[in-house]
Formats: C-alpha cells, structure tokens, sequence
C-alpha cells in the first residue's frame, strides 16, 4: 500500500480505554485458549446475568406478532396446561399490543426521528413519577430516544462545541465518553476533581477552582458533566451537592449534562435526579438514562432516552437548542425499535397485582442483592491487598480502588500484568482520568460469585507479590 | 429563556431534507386528521409492507431463548397439530440455537465494538458468493456491522476530513446523509453530475470536469460517493461506469465510497458491486449494505454494514484507518445485536431444500414483483402529467421524475401543494441538489396499489391545474 491519509486528527487521537489496550490484549489470550474475565466493562449479561422475563416475553411477540394470535390459539387447546408448557400471561399479550398500536407499523418500520411518541410519553410519565416534588412536569417533545444513552451525549456535545476553546467541564475520573468525544468534537476538556478522600463527594470550591483556571487559559466553559452515580468511582450524589452544580452553573451560564443511566444501582442508597433539583433555575439540563445497566442490564439492545430542559435559544437559527437535537436525531434516521420498545417497558414496569408482578419484583431484587453481595466480596478482598483502598458507597457497577504501586510501574502495568497472571480484564485509573501522583483501576462487580470466589485470591496473591517484588 | 448558545454552526446549519419541511408539515396535518401517504422516505413496512416471516421468527425466539425448548415440548404434545398450530419450524429453531451459540451470551450483550465476529464471517462469505469472479476475498476483520448504513458512512466521512478545505465530491442529486455528513464533518462538498437525459449514467469526463473545478478553488478532494443503484434517481450502474469510477479514483488518489443498500432492487436489472470492479487496484473501497431495503425493509431495526478494502495508512498514527473505525465504532460500544442478528439473517438466508426456503422464495419474489408493480403505475401515471419526465430504468425504491413548473414557482411549492391538497407526502427535489435550472421530486414508490390507484388520478389533477394555473 502506497496509500497515507492526512486524516481527522481529532477522530486519530482520541482515546477509549475502555475498549483500549488491556481489554484488547484480553481479546488476543482469550482466542489464545486463555479463560478470560472481562470486568473491564458494565456489561452483565456478558457475565451470566439473566435478562428480566417480562421484557423478553414483550420484545419476542413485537418481532413476530402473528404469535399473538397463535399463543391464544394455544391456550384454547391446552386449557389447564398452560402453565405447565409455559405460554405467555394475558398482561404480556396485552403489554405486545399496546406497544404494536403506539407503533403502528410494528417494529421493523423508522419511527419519528426522535423515538416514537407514545413511547417518549411514557418516559415523560416515568420522569414525572421518578420526580414527584419537582412541581415541573417534563415534556415528550424534549425527550430524545437513543441508541443508548451514549447517542445522547454525543449529538449533545456536537452542537455545543464550535471551536477549540469552547471547554466542557467533566470529573476526574470521568467515563471516556466524554473525553472522547470532547476531544472528537475538537473542543477542550476542562477538569474538576471530586474529592476521593471524602467518598468522591464534590465541592463547590473544586468548581469553582476548575472553572477560574479554565478562564484564565481563555477556555470558554459551556457544559458541565456530571455522572451520578459515577462511573467509574461508583460514588452517590447527596441532594447537596446536585444543588451545589446546579447553582454554580446557574452562575456562570454553564448547561449540565447529567449521566444518571446508573440511577437504579444504588443499592440502599438514594437517588436524586438533577431535573428534580432544578426547579425553576434557568439551567439547560440534559439528562441521560438507559437500559443497558439498573437491573435490566440490555446492553446490547441499545436502548435509551436524552431528556432537554430549558433549551437554550441557537444564535442565528431561529430555533432553540431542541430542534437542532432533532434534526441531528434525522441523519440517524430514528434509533433502533426494539430499543425503544425496551426503553417503554422500562418505564412501564408490570403493575402492583397484575401476573407478571411477582416474578418481575422477585428478578429485580435478586439481581441487586447479587450486585451488591459481589461488590462487597471484591471490597474484602481489596483489604487483604497492600495498600489498596476503596473510597465511597457502592453504586453503579464499579470499584475504583486506588493503588499504591512500587516506583516506577504504573496502573497500565498492573491492569496488563493482573491480566497475564489471572485473566482478569480491568481498565487502569489512567484510562478515566486520575489526579496526579494517584493511581487506580476499575472493575465491574459482575462475574458471577462462584467465580469471584476463584479468581479473587489469585488476585490477592499477585497484588502483595507485585507490591512486594516491585 | 435569555440564555442564547453560540453552537456549532456545522451542526446548526446542515439540511436533511428526507425528515425536512415537507415531513415536517405532513406530520402536523396528521395530527390534524388528515390521511397522509409517506412517500418522503424508503420505509416499506410504514407502508404496509410486510417483514420476512423466517428472519422474524428467528428474531423472536433471539428475544426469549426458553421458548427454544418449550417450542419443542409443544412439538410433542401437539404432534401432529403443529402446522394446524404454526408451531415453528427445525429449521428456524436451528437457526435462532446458532446465532446463540454464535453470540455466546444472547442479544442483551454488548458484542465487539464492530460486532459479533460470526456475524462478520457471514459477511464476509456472502460478499465473496456475490461477487464470485472477483479473486479477492473480503476480510471480517475488515468489516463493521452498524447501526444502519449511514452510521458506516459517517464514521468514514469524520476521519477522511480533516479541514475545511477537504472535499467529497457526491452526485448531483444525492441522498441527503452525505451532504449533512460533510457539513456536519466541516468539509466540502464537490458536486459531480450524472447525465438525466442518458438515464442518469456516469461519465468519466463529468467526473474529470468535477475534480478539475474543485482543485482550482483549493478543494483536496479525498473521496468520491457513489450511491448504486441510486437514491433518490434509482438509476442502475452499468459495470463501465463503475470501472471508470475506479480508474478515475486510482488516477487521482481518491477514495471511494460506495453505497450499495438497494443492490436487491433491481428488478430484472443487474447488480454489479465495487468490490467486484475493483480487482488488484490500489483504491481504497468503503461499500456499504443494509437490512432496511431490498426486500426485507428492516428500518426500524437499524441493521447495517461496512466494509473496507485497502485501508490507506494514517499519517501520525503508526496504523491503518481500520483500527480509526474500530475505535470510533468502540465509542458507541456496539451496534445493536438485533440489527446485526438481522444482518446474519440477510447474508444467510435459507438453503433450498430447507423447510422454510418456499416461503421465503414467496414473500421475496411478491415483494419485488409488487414493488416493481407500483413504479410502473407511478411512471404510467407520470405520462397524464403535462411536463414531467422520468428517466433512466427503476431501480432502488424512487422515482425522481423532472418537471416543468411555472415561472415563479419551485419544486418546494409544488411538493408543499400537493400534501396540502391530495395528502401525498413527497421530497422536493432541491432537498437532494439538482442541476441550475431543473426541478424534481423524489416518491418512494411504498403505497400499496390500491392507495395508490386512489391517490394516483388526485396527483394528476392537481398538477395539470398547478402548472397550467401557474
């Protein structure tokens, strides 16, 4: 090939640890014959985490609704065995054609650009019922269904930076997303600093802090981002400090971008949304949310929801910020349908009394009590490692324990060495961003206990020996 | 609201006319209750179309695995009864157990960031049967599954350009993705001009006429698109025409993208693809293909792919550009795995021989033959209207016929008229570029026929009163 290409320096340079170098080397041992854990991201089914009953039910009749009929068909000629061959309850029938008359033309036709409106109702209604005190009800045509909550974020960031100064503030660490795409989009990426010491809680002097040095380098701030629960610290926002982000951008004109996809993995914990705190601040909020992670775990269908409030006016294209996000969601075409069939029925769990109820319930709560009991079997783990500490509560799906490594090695070293020895798939601190001299690495709580129980004492053993031997 | 953004005016400005103001304005008559007819865009199944009965029940038992094995207990307990019953066929059970077993932890799993790597080998495969002759053989490392064609599309656009003066020459009229794209991407956009009255063929010289211009303004070009068959013309390639596309790339050192998502709507034509063409020359080929046309018209499912063919190096960045999409691609995570399960389907569709093949061969035959059906009671229907030519032979889903309006008026009006008064929703042709002087629409020709029986002699109507009222 003679071939070289001057090509997009911001697409060549950016970087995505977490599909980087470690989990790449994972990908070459693993077709290598070696066992492999991929802990390097939250993506439980991968890790044997069951799919919830209900939702599979739903989405298996919207690809082929000529079962509808067939399944009543089979009721008739099996009356009394139906449960015994597992035919499908009437309130999943029902849920299937609901969903096919808001659709209209069934799964595999575009839908509106932005989603489907019944669907981007119900998330409306969700929003409303998540936020109940808020007193601002939340409007279906500010709500974008996405191709994940990633979609979201990107065409958010795409309009907001139109040149190299303009900065959007994110935390360290942060999910490369946003440093990607900041970097992407050519903009740059100003950072403020949670408080690790403290549980990753944030100030408002850290802010603050951030934001004068940004000025004084002549970066011109227009977005902050907050991820909570956190990626990758797994801390929870307290009301406060939401509060605190929510003023501070209020005073300096700074729109926010809360990443609250993780707002079901609290485990005990609480969560408050940043649309519930906003109240009347004259704040552009865009908020995001999925159905890859909570307890539904549906990575793969790439479902999830962008809602806007208080768009703001576009200098010099009559419109507001809305339907610049609309016409973007248009070169896309619509997100995909089965997507957002899933983000409906994520917003529209089965009712109190209705069949499906008792299991959907049973299924939730198992599937956060095992979160929750794995990380816990990691955290113990971590206080038999040599200088390893975990800051925080659990949220999210992710430990972020920092490291005291010998001279000379760094986080990446450790990841690719852990790696090597134990087949463990981490990203290193470095790949999220870390406050200089600190050192860390994320993993998701998602292997199954069986298997944690397995590999975390190889893990221990090669951690006081990496310490020890240098 | 006294917040005003000052936002990317490459977003804020770009045009897609296909969602544009003639959609737009459809879709609030529907509110108000009046019939509309989407001829605006190719989605078959909004239309009535219907999906592939083999690739949904596939999909269908993909979304809830268990009923793999209660399908069977039903074969038992019904035996005899199973067609009586629509129980599923071996074949389809075998089908949905292999992409399973391909997928490793079902559909709810993020795949690789490209996608799933059986599904990518199937690509392959079918691509190296396609073009048989052609004695190169598609690499899956090399090909990207997407949300969608226009997903590869973009990602090819963003790191080919990297400063303003960078161009991508598209034809005159285009599919409106690309124009967007380079907007939104900052570059230029190099028009070339297939030839109408020659029933849209390509020249060497147009090409050589275009690229000469371009350089003489201080344009770099770095691509050409070629959409074959074409969107909104649907003009069909001859081999020559795209040997002098390449030859044209070779020479000049340009890259050619090729989007090839109606290569099954031919209609008695014949397909010939790039990669077939391209032989041992030294260009780099993007080809793209999709599962919303042809004759599945899976939109909603967004299933796609790309492939790439001597990827150049990448100036900086010691790798070639295959590893830049894949990174771009890792951005997203993954497309989303009912999509790509869709595209295995389409690359693999039954053997003959197997239970499901009649069907299939049935509902693909019907499909086309139905769709070749309406274009040509649209085109007859042309002939009643005073000025308005269609050229070339039918191919993808649209017609782009030329008309001759009155003085003062515009192909926007015209298309803004006639959903006013006869509820059918077209695309101006201005919304894909046309030549100085000319002016078109763009149908899809979706309708069924006895819509379009009714609708076809209102059209009519109309325009022979607009153009002789003026």
């Amino acid at each position: 090939m003679t071939w070289e290409l001057i090509g997009n320096r911001n697409v060549i340079e950016m970087e995505y640890a977490v599909r980087g170098p470690v989990p790449q080397r994972a990908a070459e041992l693993r077709k290598q014959g070696k066992k492999i854990i991929s802990c390097n991201i939250g993506n439980p089914q991968a890790l044997g985490q069951r799919p919830m009953t209900y939702c599979r039910q739903v989405m298996s009749l919207l690809e082929d609704p000529s079962r509808i009929a067939r399944e009543r068909e089979l009721k008739k000629a099996l009356a009394g065995r139906e449960r015994q061959l597992g035919l499908l309850s009437d309130a999943v029938i029902e849920t299937a054609e609901r969903i096919l008359a808001g659709l209209g033309s069934g799964v595999g036709a575009y839908s509106e650009s932005h989603g489907a409106v019944f669907i981007r109702e119900a998330v409306a209604r969700f929003i409303d019922r998540r936020d109940g005190a808020s007193g601002v009800r939340s409007d279906p045509e500010r709500i974008y269904l996405t191709d994940g909550a990633s979609e979201g974020a990107r065409h958010v960031l795409e309009v907001l930076i139109s040149k190299p100064s303009d900065g959007v503030m994110i935390p360290i660490p942060q999910y490369p997303l946003y440093s990607a795409s900041i970097r992407k989009c050519g903009g740059t990426q100003v950072n403020y600093y949670p408080d690790e010491d403290a549980g990753w809680t944030l100030s408002r002097a850290a802010l603050e802090e951030s934001l004068e040095q940004a000025k004084r380098q002549g970066t011109d701030v227009k977005a902050i981002v907050v991820i909570n629960p956190g990626n990758p610290t797994g801390a929870i926002l307290p009301e406060e400090s939401i509060r605190d982000v929510l003023d501070f951008a209020a005073l300096h004109r700074i729109a926010v971008i809360a990443d609250e996809v993780y707002q079901e993995n609290v485990y005990g914990g609480v969560f408050v949304s940043f649309a519930r705190v906003l109240g009347e601040r004259d704040v552009p909020l865009f908020s995001l949310h999925s159905a890859s992670k909570g307890f539904y775990g549906e990575c793969g269908h790439r479902g999830g929801y962008l809602e806007v409030r208080n768009p703001p006016r576009v200098k010099g294209a009559n419109t507001d910020l809305c339907a610049i996000l609309y016409k973007q969601a248009s070169v896309s075409l619509c997100p995909n349908v089965m997507g957002q069939t899933l983000t409906y029925l994520m917003v529209n769990p089965p009712q109190r009394g209705s069949e499906p109820y008792d299991l959907f319930v049973a299924e939730r709560e198992g599937i956060l009590a095992d979160l929750h009991a794995k990380a816990t079997m990691i955290r113990d783990a971590f206080r038999e490692m040599q200088g390893v500490k975990c800051f925080g509560k659990v949220g999210a799906m992710y430990l972020f324990p920092r490291l005291s490594l010998p001279p000379g090695t760094s986080d990446f070293d450790y990841c690719m060495a852990l790696l090597e020895k134990t087949g463990l798939c981490t990203v290193n601190g470095s790949g999220f961003g870390q406050k200089e001299g600190t050192q860390h690495l994320r993993i998701a709580f998602l292997p199954p206990k069986d298997l944690l129980a397995e590999v975390l004492p190889a893990w221990v053993a090669f951690h006081n020996d990496y310490v020890r031997r240098g």
